[in-house]
């Protein structure tokens, strides 16, 4: 058992090593993450932005990121980074090649980074990377970029924890990136084309448009479609005050309190899912799966026997 | 309240419209599915193979699936598709355009495909799948193909309820792509590189025979590593037939046995956090989530509370 209080003062002071202690806590599911979060100031975590950069691969989403860190850090603001990889049940999450780069960042102790893994869970990703931003919040972050390849269940449930959501297209990604964009045009707030300097960017931008419009705008003359080439860092700086204008708008109304509702409902049921998980399994083993009959049926049983624990 | 055994009998039947209804019960939690599952032929179950076909986006997953059907159906084998869906959570599942491809396989009697969205939820895609593939075997369909773009953890999940799994890529797809081949490659049993035809494919062969290496083969001899161009139908017919070999050679030993429990647990615990979750849900909007503290204490409060009842 660690001290709490000092490690939440270490936090609030921006010790990296505070940081990264307090999020492992999360990550293992340690109680003491518990009282870590309830001692952190909430005002911080209140004003924080929590911004959501997702996409299909291949769209250079890691990129963008390295380079809106850049710009925010220009501006002199204090950064967090949660990069969700999708990675193996066995072997736990790998950093991506497109992240390595992103590390020239670590050296910065603004930019506080997290590579989480989904691993072998269908549940707990959304609680972690729900405390993660919390606490990079806590230790004075006032954005949070999570980012995640926008393909799969639990990388959009991810999403919901954001209070802003920028979707990263590209041209030339073919056809499932078509399908995966239409599913994820309708929870993005903003959409990237990057790569606007190859071609079929500009027909690809018009699309766009013309999607965006179908959504009620926050206001006029908001923009819903920037253009950028990330690895020229082109368009960056107008991406960062679109989002900054989209998240001033969503705190005039009541739509960040709506999102952060939101976000804080997913992550309850994650935990919830989560905790209960491991005596689900327990449960399961104890039966053999094999002898009985139908899965719905067993299912039905096991948590008859749940319930009377 | 239909009627459940002239039902069971229109599927063993081969019925179509009968077999997409009870898949329909399946997708839709209905009870009634409990009772189709447990009246179907637990022989032609157990004889059935499910090939679960996986791969990041761009490596040719459709136009492979899509040519293996055609193999399959000249070897007069009766065959069941089952395409995850990466889809949003609101539209539900969209028909992807590859897919589209595959539909000229609607019109025979022989092949049963349906689509399957990963739509809002964490739970219940495996279950829905695992139970969908029971119902094809039932209807005689002796091989069940599972296709999934392999990123995300649901997706990972759904694999598990293959007897065997071939790994898809091809070359050119970038940094993301190696790295989701990373984590997918330990849970393949076959690797195939597509689009062999394309600059970088015997590279990436080699590639990928380096790493099945790694891992103790079933027998000597057996192919590891498939090369093809789906989009021509190179390779198509040594694939089926490697498959056919892997198959083979697991129901000598125990390890179909094993994939087979692992698919059952897999199923029931899916069902059980699916039949869960609307209780936990309600239980959670029932409490004020932003009034109260850390999720995680809200968690295991909600939890307390679902256990009481």
């Amino acid at each position: 058992m660690v001290e709490i209080s000092p490690l939440i003062k270490a936090i609030t002071n921006r010790d990296s090593r505070a940081i990264a202690r307090a999020i492992t806590f999360v990550e293992d599911g340690d109680r003491q993450a518990d009282l870590i979060l309830t001692g952190l100031d909430p005002v911080l975590i209140e004003k924080a932005t929590v911004i959501g950069i997702t996409g299909p691969p291949g769209a250079g989403k890691s990129t963008l990121t390295d380079k809106l860190i850049s710009q925010y850090r220009n501006q002199n603001e204090r950064i967090g980074v949660i990069a969700i990889d999708p990675s193996s049940p066995i072997s736990g999450g790998a950093i991506l090649g497109d992240r390595i780069r992103m590390m020239k960042h670590a050296l910065d102790n603004d930019v506080v980074m997290r590579s989480m893994a989904t691993r072998g869970r269908l549940g707990g990703l959304c609680g972690a990377a729900g405390a993660t931003a919390r606490i990079m919040a806590g230790s004075g972050c006032s954005t949070i970029i999570i980012e995640t390849v926008g393909v799969g269940q639990s990388e959009m449930d991810i999403i919901r924890l954001a209070d802003i959501t920028a979707l990263v297209v590209a041209p030339g990604l073919g056809d499932d990136i078509q399908a995966m964009k239409a599913g994820l045009l309708e929870v993005a707030d903003l959409l990237v084309v990057n790569k606007a300097d190859c071609p079929g960017a500009e027909a690809l931008a018009m699309d766009m448009e013309t999607v965006a419009r179908e959504k009620p705008p926050l206001a006029d003359n908001l923009a819903r479609v920037c253009l950028t080439v990330a690895t020229e860092g082109r368009g960056i700086k107008e991406l960062s005050e679109a989002l900054a204008r989209i998240d001033y708008l969503q705190r005039q109304g009541d739509e960040h309190v709506r999102r952060r509702q939101q976000a804080r409902t997913m992550e309850v049921l994650d935990w919830s899912l989560e905790m209960l998980r491991p005596g689900l399994q327990d449960l399961i083993n104890r039966h053999d799966v094999l002898e009985t009959g139908d899965p719905r049926l067993l299912a039905a049983e096991i948590i008859k026997e749940l319930m009377n624990h």
